[in-house]
């Protein structure tokens, strides 16, 4: 591993949690170069919904690239994306009675929220954005603005402007009403706070330690923006494409955002792929206004297709998700309980969970333990105190429970070295 | 076509001038779903300089992704990772004697353009950064406050800030000393320019208008900044790769950059990927201060490996650059010989060639008159006055002559109706 | 009043509510070309605390310029200004136990708060800087960023930015505790907020509608400044010199701030002073750092110094303001009490009262019927729902009683007439 | 002295030059506590171009104060406002044909420069403001964007943004032609220069070091102003009222700025007071929009009145000021041709004249022997490298002689020092 620490950037760092080399990967497993195989409830931080390489998308890439169609169009036509588009507005949009218009800002996530912020000053010729505690959104300048993490807004070198923070849901501990400090501070035209153009909110924050909005929050926000003339973006990165059990996460909220972002999971196989959906009346857009070299990359219209073909048709898909979510609920709820001297909470919406330690360090050594023991999983939160459950949403009961018991095993372990310690 | 209407958002552009619908692409041709077969000078903005599907590049990713080697692996270590770090030290970076760190900074040229800016800033603590006139670095908050267009900078929707734009080469056409205006800030503590973190510039401007920087003026803005204790970043994005010759544009100029940054043509077969260089003493990065979801898009890892190992072992490829550049650069001063009633003046640096027309209609009407013919050109240039020529750098000499040609008849169409109109 | 309409701008406001020609004014009496006296509660918003041309002010006033004393000398060193700062450090600094350096940072409140902002920013080497919900502090760039009012915030016609609004003491009527999402922001890494380098607070906010911060809520945050490492900054230009009391308006809350800023009264007479006050260690200016033509403005020091000795050498001039306060709280009680239709509370500290109304035109027709009356009001609040009492701190009772007969027939009159239109 | 040293803030600057403790002054000579005389070439940074205490103003001010008129009266009507107005049509404003309106915008210059900037970003809808290098417009947030001084604009604390600066006239010594970088800049939609609201400009720069604008350069800089649709704005804070010979300092050029800010010598006697002119259809404000305490100081308003009846009723004051300059200017050419060892430069316009030293610590030794010898000079430029003659304009022919002596020797004195030292 030495050409790393001798040629790579230090700014590297899930690599210094898992120090080995992977090399192959099947749906829920990936494997080391010394044959080692894994558990990864990781999955990409949400990017491999549909498991690594799954032979359906595996089969319509390699089958797409042997016949030298094109790989690289920019934002020409192309029959890839052509049929991307038709499948999108059939098995996603129709549907849901989702009246969305499609950008492909560029092939990262944040290209798709940059595009979301521009979009949203242009049209209401606002320079405010509404964003939350411990929302996660991207590096770049202005997706960086939103994102809460103080260590990742000390690296712009810039201060970090025209954006307003407001508490999210349960911040505060149900010590204040929902929205009154936004409600007061946009109801007031002495509030400081100028007219916002728009608000971003994760529906369920990963990053920020899998905080979850209830639909009642959401709807209330959606309230707020409507009645102050304020776009509602939702930022679906990592919880979209059937991370919390349908689609959208916001389906089941009964919100209709203005803007929605997606990328990760996108195009199925962990193909950089991002859109950013808007309604019609906000798409005024000049052409070229906003570019960039790598929207039109084939490749990953071609697998994105392969997987809302495969995965949308119907709901089977959300179905699985659903069951397998209250299963894994239960079962770290279980662990939890088990455990009470190490004070675990847990939560999560579909399957996207954590297990939340009074002790911060206690949730590192779990993944520690667990990596030791052939599992990949990753801590979240501002304090690293959140042990985070991304596992693909194709994982097998017998994975399921192959990586549960290793769980409760590390749980079980840090338990008995805190005790020893006397830290729990 | 009908979707993309319906669909799309309406800031897509390149294909409002090239109304098909393409599907197959090999070496310097492309096809519509029509049959109709068109040679490609404008090869993905940059994108493909060893052409469309390169066999050896195709094969190495059918192979990879056949055997279920690891796609998506964030930033930690893979196989594919490894090689491809120690290709680039040993093909590209020890034979040149230059002594980088290489981050992963996302997926897009902007990526590695927003890391270079935070690196400069962070490690400085100043703010500002220089910037050229017509030069162009992205859309992303922080990449479009250096990058010149108005169009593009109106989309901010917010005051782009913290960079101060200076001449490019030639851009007074000679009346001012270089750096005159650049010196005479730093060096007066009145000036009203605050000591600036870093210069970003390209040598040559490819979306800016095919601006080529001389030797001599790279030479001199490297005294500037290092007699100023500002950085030196080299945006390669577009320029490097072999796009004029050598793997970076600046190797001739006798310049060695404190960043640099790659995309486009590194991976080779147009996958999403990009590199930001630094100078080690300058890699200051917290780990995981700059993260993003597709810094390990392993394919593009292995395709960029298989270029590295296909082009760059030795000077031959940089060589048949030359060659191409120097009859590429003759056709083109005669056609512009040939049509004097046009005005027409032609530049560039290696295969990034450009005509320039008096009139900016004549540039789009050859460019439209082109494709009609089976050729893909784009024009450039605050104005579009210039046709820019961007042919991979693999394209045979047969296959260059038919292009040659193509563009010769154009000209000579449009000379004819200009004419006729009185315009020329 | 022809040339007022044809030659000023259109910026003008309180000439709009008392359209008439002010000629002398005496105490708290002020009159008009017409022959009319008003009484005068408004007291330049604050900045006639001793009343107009109060005898002694005058004549020290006088005197000095009648001997040709310096009048203008920027920061060099004068008699005048040694006196005042003789006087200053042992009439208010010394008796207090208040170890401050004195600034002169220019004639207007802008100018300590600028100053206040930048020595902040300066010492602690961050940008943001806490304000509050309804503060107001300035028109300059500096001081508009931490004013709540959207009217005047919109004037800048840039973002206003590097300030984060906080909710003030009671501002969402005890729903949440005192400082849960100050401190919620400062203790979270995750939230967005980036460590302030202070925090800008009025004690009572005038402009803002008289609101009242408690003295436990003052002490509160000084307690939040200290354990999270911010700079305290009273701003006291309205509040100080006597007009809660004491000379300081944070006198009794039990509190010291790091930065205090006076301007207002300061001068007694109506001069254009104004002075930042820093703990000693604070003192980080370069020499000319921070400067300005009318920082030396001598006739200022004369009467500054002559109300300092006149009111500040003894505690006789808080006593009577505190009787008058308690007296005239009664009244405005009262008078509340006997109109409850019209739905008016009252609030105040000091001689700093507000009687508000539930509509808010009711309170600007009390100021306008009140002007009929011959006695001078103005509204503030950001709804203008609050009649705003800043009396000179020398009223008589004779005309004290007078105003507020005026007070009690104006809400009288506008009962009636809100019953008849049935708006009550 | 010593109060000053523990009490005043270290801020503090021309008193360290001038250790000594001012108290009486008439007309161009100001004495100290010790009873020395000091010849004041200084005069307040332009402050007191009627020398200090003018007989007239002094006995006008005296009268309104002795009869308890109004002092302080925010925007109401008085009658010393009325007639101040009423003057300032009729003497400056009609004779000229100059059509402004007339906004009281504080007290001091920075207020009427950020009164001017929020204007026109507020009249235009864009933010960029052009200012030019070594331009001086104010410590305010606003102001201080927009001057190019790197020390004061180090006391900001945060990044100064939306404005860009340009060369000053002859600031790149006829190496390159006026406008050209300017013009580029607006002419070419590439250049990175956003459309800018206004450019801010001073006919002379007196802090910059006394550089003069030729006529013709400040028309060409009106005519890019009027084709690029950008407000001109002249800050005349310094070289108004007379200082370069006509009450405008603009009046010779041929030149009507859209925006003009005043202050200064206004009052006529040192009084805090300032203008913000502006052409009638750019006054959009609302009312209240910009506000502050002091924008009705009367006693201002009346020592304005009387400057302009004494000074301003015909051209006589002028053509003195142009006499003095002439032979000021002769007398200075003859000192630095006397000692061409220092290489001494001299330039100016009017009675703002300047000698440039070769070496800046020429310039400031001469200012220190000066004043040794009872005549106050300051240095300026951005290395202070200028002594720099502000006298008052109604300097008798005799104390300009007595003056200009002292100057004379100065000069040899340092002369003598250097030939000695080897450092001329």
């Amino acid at each position: 591993m030495q050409v790393f620490e001798q040629v790579e950037s230090e700014v590297r760092s899930y690599c210094r949690n898992w120090p080995t080399v992977f090399t192959t990967a099947k749906g829920s497993r990936i494997d080391d170069e010394q044959g080692r195989s894994y558990i990864d409830f990781f999955a990409g931080a949400g990017s491999l919904n549909y498991g690594h390489n799954h032979p359906v998308l595996k089969e319509a890439l390699l089958g797409y690239l042997a016949e030298d169609n094109v790989v690289h169009t920019l934002d020409t036509y192309s029959g890839a994306k052509r049929t991307f588009l038709e499948t999108f507005r059939d098995v996603v949009l129709a549907p849901r009675n989702l009246d969305y218009k499609v950008q492909f800002p560029g092939p990262a996530g944040n290209n798709a929220v940059e595009a979301a912020l521009k979009l949203a000053r242009k049209y209401t010729g606002r320079e405010t954005v509404v964003s939350f505690t411990n929302g996660f959104h991207g590096m770049t300048l202005g997706a960086l603005a939103v994102t809460g993490n103080s260590m990742k807004r000390g690296g712009a070198g810039v201060p970090l402007n025209n954006a307003a923070t407001m508490p999210y849901d349960n911040y505060m501990d149900g010590q204040t009403p929902d929205f009154l400090w936004l409600r007061s501070l946009l109801e007031d035209s002495g509030s400081g706070l100028d007219q916002p153009a728009a608000v971003i909110v994760e529906t369920v924050q990963g990053e920020g330690g899998i905080n979850v909005a209830t639909h009642e929050w959401l709807r209330g926000l959606q309230d707020v923006c409507r009645e102050h003339d304020m776009l509602f973006i939702v930022d679906d990165i990592q919880m979209g494409c059937g991370r919390t059990g349908p689609f959208f996460s916001f389906e089941r909220s009964g919100i209709y955002p203005d803007i929605v972002t997606l990328s990760k999971s996108l195009s199925g196989m962990g193909l950089p792929f991002a859109l950013t959906l808007m309604k019609p009346h906000l798409d005024v857009w000049e052409p070229g206004e906003h570019n960039g070299t790598f929207r039109g990359f084939a490749p990953a219209f071609v697998t994105a297709t392969a997987a809302l073909e495969t995965f949308w048709r119907n709901d089977d898909f959300t179905a699985g998700v659903d069951r397998d979510a209250a299963w894994l609920d239960a079962e770290l709820a279980d662990i939890a309980a088990s455990h009470a001297e190490l004070g675990i909470a847990t939560r999560g919406r579909g399957l996207a969970r954590g297990m939340v330690f009074d002790n911060p360090e206690h949730a590192g050594q779990v993944c520690k333990e667990a990596f030791a023991n052939g599992l990949l999983m990753e801590t979240s939160g501002a304090e690293d105190e959140v042990v985070k459950f991304l596992p693909p949403l194709t994982t097998s009961r017998a994975d399921f429970e192959e990586g549960v018991d290793i769980v409760r095993e590390a749980v079980a372990t840090v338990e008995k070295e805190a005790a020893a310690k006397g830290t729990a």
